[in-house]
């Protein structure tokens, strides 16, 4: 096996940064070293001077290939785990979907057909259940016990398509108390939601906003709240995705100081976009910004509150949600009726970028940027110190990241299987320079030498993440 | 039309208590009088000196004859209006029901046709809404207009029984927002009981002390917050009935320190029994204190909370939720399955007792007694101030009670259909004296002199206790 | 005596509002009436048809002749009280004042010498303790004993002037404790604001507007708190004045959730006028608005919720603070030197109007209105049922408020003895019409026709507003 | 220079645990290594193969011959560090201390003459200032840039004493927003304190009990909250030390969750000891648990919460605030009045043991251990990541710890200059196997090889730990 040193870089970890040497032999990190201090001879030797460096990003909430809406998630496993690498990240994991009737075996083993042999880089799955029952139950159990699926994704919205009822949830909710599997939960109140949207929709009020409007913040206070109290019956470990309200946060905030393992994530849309300008752009342009929970009003300071929420620890994962949509055909099937737009928000490429940006704009730290792209992740989601960290032992899934260089997004330059970005023409600060995954390097300068069926299925532990 | 003079006694209300004279021309009060200021002569003289001179209590939660669980709560309009004189309530305001699939009109006439001619006080309804849809979101706008009836109860537990899921509570409210009506909600997160009803049954735990213990705290705290978000969204008045968990009580306090029209209703039962002595008695005893929400523990200070609630109005109503089955053959039906016991409690005559008792124990002052037995009750369903006040216009509906008296509860001496007491052997300090209906006397001293008929429907305005 | 009815009006209070006829006769009233329902003769009758009959107004903070900052407040008890009678208040609390190093006793006496024989309504006194030690502190026994006061004021700020310190205030809170007095508290910390005080003047910043930048929020709320607890460890009933940060009425808020006797007073120069505006104004204008706690900033929505906090009772008084200093000679004394301005502005004579605009622009009820203005602070310094309510044995003092009148306010029109007013043009909806005091019309439309002389030292109980 | 391996032992830091080899070359670590993956040759090895090797415990809170009540605290820097040592701590911060009236810089002489050449490990000082003035101010700065000193400890305790008022508070906090040192406080209301220990004197009761009864939490929650609000006027970072009381670190947590830089200690004793049991053992017996802020009552779960806070991060460090006095001569100087006994407990031996048993209960996480007693005080106080971690470029301060020993504390077996033991007889699970203080073994076994004067004053950078 041939070994690779990664020289004079400031590594960043969760827990701080200093200079040090990164001895790398095969696919794992063997040694962290002072610089000078220790002789070592490597194959390669990559120079790292005026960078960081730092574990690849972690990105847990993905959706390749997800059918939705009558229509595909743009990215195939291959293309969207490339534009991952291009974009510094180098582990996702994504959501494979028991639908509605279906045995979760099943739906797990579709997954694996479209992701076996055609991902850059290494992936898990967590799994959706759309149809919670006895079977469904037992299957979780197996999962946890011989698939490496250790976490569970219900929906509180999408009443006739993912939806869990509350008697649903709770029972999933006590399988996982018992097997120690976390429960994820998008927590909108579809039920609720789908009275407005109907309503909204009788009215005439057909355009992209109206999405974000028939879906109010008190609708995912509410869920959240309320997955939260079902966890606390049940003794459950929970996880809220995409959150964008405050004020839900806040529920998660009070849940977190009385001592409950409760979570939550936000995602680079919900930092950066808002209802007024984006999803309410002329015309059927917002459509591109539609994703659920929605972008939310900019008079109401989510985006300031949600950073700081970032810094004191009260949301702990920054992922994407990745589920692009291609404007043309697919975005376009809701032209005339919003709630026909396909959801989805396709940023699997930009996150690390994006989120550096709030290093640049003293919205996080340095550290604090690995912990919530990457470290936190993965020890929530049981990677972790395989993924998420740099130390002796771990993959060497390893990012070298250029403060000093510039990253303009834009469909033309972005590596995603999407027709439009939602990010088009921002200008950021830093840029990837140099991405290696189980010690191989796939991205280096403006080249991708990776390779689709590089990446791994991973195998997960239990949460590492829990109080 | 003959007058009566109430002389001497300490008029109470929910400002303040003095000595006045109350002179009462036919059916109305029409002076307060300082005494021996303004000479004055009435067909008929009553001497309170020394006593408390109230207005009738104003019980607002009431099932007479409510079919429930296969059996009919055993009091009739009749015998259940009989004993609340008895007891010093001269109003209360029942529940009509539009059971699923029935229309709403046809509801309330069955309604009507039990308490026609039969009540011995002054009654009102609220309409519980089984099933929410076009028809009967019309047919609210229609009981408030035309038929004086302006709450209407929806059910957030009992899935296939009154349940309403969100989406149509939220249709519901919204009605409510528009034609000025409140909603009342049992707030309970049946969807998730039924499941922890249905586990404990199968793991063989079928004693009554089940009822409580697959009933938790945070589902009544779940329901209420999600109560209040829905209502929150649709702008309507929101009132959640029997509350009994102090945890629940603060997401009402939460709302109303924002602003919110919110409001709770508490209970004799939960200010005095608990689950541990009463719901948990050895044998099936614990059928007695079946009711929902349950008793709550006694070692998690509820109790103690919901004195102090009442004390700093953040609970304004204390109701009986009146729905007494006997524990022979009804209460019976639940022996070897707590789920089958009807639920309810018959404490229709001893409200106002019970909670004198409160002012004794100084948990209560006078004026907070009177106020949340009688003065807010009639505020917030739009009675005021026809009832639950004394003052020149209002009805003659008044209590004179005697605090040096003392009353001691039981099925030997209550007038309830009923063939246990829930305080069996309970004696309190205090006691009625004499009641007047519309100035009528109907009860005085050891005697009921009113009669079935006297009573009459009250159509009701608007709540006069928004903010 | 004779004999006085007020026919016809809408009788408003705290309780409810409803058409009575009030019959007065000598000092008191006698009797409320349903209108034609009793024959009655009255020497004079009053036709109050079309306007609102409520109980004349009670401020409980007024200031006359207050020797502050080297001068003395400009109205005297006889120019004051006449312009709180022109306003619809009958009923004063003043403030005695014990200066740092004088004997209790001779600080009331003082009081009494400058009011006896020249108020044209009642009053009463608070005691200002400017210097807790063991003598003061028997004092405050023996004017709760004998001398009919039953709260006590101490400051924390105005270091050097009437502060007392921590351990001040917990003794003198103790000895409340006992005696049964409310401790009044103006809350804010004086010796963290003479820093910022004199940091500013020593960089130049003179201006009347830094009086209210060196006076912080948090340094209101801290101290809001602090009181609270120092209440808490004593045992006694805390009266927080003159509020106006929302977060330091939210400290109140939550101790009262807890079940404390803490309660909180705003005045209408809080609800009305703010730091941009008035304090800011160009030149030395803004010394008009000078008063403590200052007026607060427009952007942080303090007067949206103050009218909230009075709406939930989270706060329970609204006095006038009224402390008058002319324009000319008096505020000039600080020309140069914001610190040198004598703090204080006169609205004796406004506050029933501004108020009742309050019930206009929706954010106060009728009844809100007279509790805020009248029932509640009679009933907070123990002069309830005598003031503050319109029932049979209660003082006379009554105010015809005309809801259709126009009331514009200004130095031209004003009573008080003050060269401008800080409500130079405003014009509200409403005015008084007719004002009597103990029977006696002492105001009718345009003219006063009461005398200094007329009003009586009031001995007031303990407070009848504790839990 | 000689070079060690540590090899076969479970690495843990704030961040994970994995089984690493260390390699130390001097006094610096130059290396982490997987097992057997790179060649390394090294002057000695040491085997901790089924033992924990940790960064070295931060003691950042011990008063090593602190004069205090009239006596010194008993631990010399020599006794102290060397007790530090066994038990696992290889860095104290120790306060200098200024006294009122004295001159920053001579206060700090005076310390280092204590300190210089008799550690046995490394320390710095943080510094009390006991008199706020313009030169004690300017001493800040000059402390801050020149001599490593970043922290400034101010008492709201102790009047006459340490006390400053909140004007000196804030003047500090100013200064220390300026040049970006941060404040550590004694958050009591010492004034209000001082009153009821003097009422308690009065009325007898002397014994060590009422030290705790006159201290109560009610003045450290308000002295908590005043510090919080101070330094939100300040805009500086406030760390407050040694809490017992939940309420108060309540307050510091909803600061935090607001985003201020708050932080919070405390301290074993109010993790294991209490009021009753030890403050109010027998006769003076409980003199040995007199300490500030003091014991609280078992009754009150402040244990049960404060481990929670540990937890969830609303308290970050463990300190011992180590202030050793003897129950012979100096305890017993307040024999008949508790006042006058010196306030402290000896533990400086036994804080990384006795919270590592907080590991072994499940109340912590061991990543949690090693960061809340090593890796956050560092960072808190600017000494990472030369202290506090375990990683290459950092002084080589490591401890092995055998999670299967089993430690028995008392006065007979601990280092500590002190001839009782606040645990006398406690075992706990775990042990201190070898300690190295900049690579040299100073502790191994039953032996201590190490010296007074290798320990080498620390000069600090500002804190790594803000938002």
């Amino acid at each position: 096996m041939s070994t690779t040193l990664i020289s004079g870089g400031t590594v960043v970890t969760a827990e701080g940064a200093s200079v040090m040497d990164v001895l790398i032999d095969g696919e794992r990190i063997v040694a962290l070293l002072a610089p000078g201090s220790v002789p070592v001879t490597a194959d390669a030797t990559i120079d790292a001077t005026g960078k960081y460096v730092i574990p690849g990003g972690v990105d847990v909430h993905t959706h390749m290939e997800l059918p939705f809406g009558g229509t595909n998630a743009s990215d195939t496993f291959e293309t969207g785990t490339i534009a991952a690498a291009w974009g510094g990240t180098t582990t996702i994991v994504d959501f494979a979907v028991q639908r509605t009737g279906e045995r979760v075996q099943d739906g797990l083993d579709a997954w694996h057909a479209k992701a076996d042999g055609n991902c850059a880089i290494d992936y898990g799955f967590h799994m959706i259940l759309g149809g919670i029952d006895d079977d469904s139950l037992k299957a979780m159990d197996s999962l946890v016990a011989h698939e490496g699926i250790t976490s569970f994704k219900l929906f509180m919205a999408y009443p006739g398509v993912f939806y869990s009822d509350d008697g649903q949830i709770l029972r999933a909710m006590q399988q996982a108390a018992a097997n120690g599997a976390t429960i994820m939960m998008h927590a909108e109140n579809g039920t609720a939601i789908d009275v407005l949207v109907a309503q909204a929709l009788a009215r005439g009020e057909s355009d992209p906003v109206n999405h974000g409007i028939t879906r109010p913040v008190a609708m995912e206070e509410e869920a959240t709240f309320r997955a939260i109290k079902l966890a606390e019956v049940a003794g459950a470990p929970l996880y809220i995705v995409h959150m964008s309200a405050r004020q839900a946060v806040e529920r998660v905030a009070e849940a977190r100081n009385a001592g409950a393992n409760v979570f939550g994530e936000t995602c680079p849309q919900y930092l950066y976009l808002n209802l007024e300008d984006h999803l309410g752009a002329p015309g059927f342009e917002g459509a591109k910004y539609v994703c659920s929970t929605p972008l939310r009003s900019k008079h109401e300071h989510h985006q300031k509150d949600l950073w700081r929420f970032l810094r004191t620890n009260d949301l702990q994962v920054v992922s994407t949600d990745h589920c692009p949509f291609c404007f043309k055909e697919q975005k376009e099937l809701g032209v005339g009726n919003f709630s026909a737009i396909p959801n989805g928000i396709g940023s699997v490429e930009h996150r690390m970028d994006l989120l550096f940006q709030g290093v640049v704009d003293g919205e996080l730290s340095l550290s604090r940027w690995v912990e919530t792209c990457s470290t936190t992740p993965a020890r929530m989601f049981g990677l972790y110190p395989r993924k998420g960290t740099l130390v002796p032992g771990a993959d060497a899934d390893v990012v070298i990241y250029d403060p000093n260089a510039t990253t303009t997004i834009g469909v033309e330059t972005h590596h995603m299987n999407l027709d439009y970005s939602a990010y088009e023409g921002t200008t950021v600060q830093g840029g990837v320079d140099t991405v290696l995954s189980r010690g191989t390097v796939i991205k280096r300068g403006n080249e991708f030498i990776g390779r689709a069926g590089h990446g791994r299925y991973l195998r997960r532990d239990l949460s590492g993440y829990l109080l």
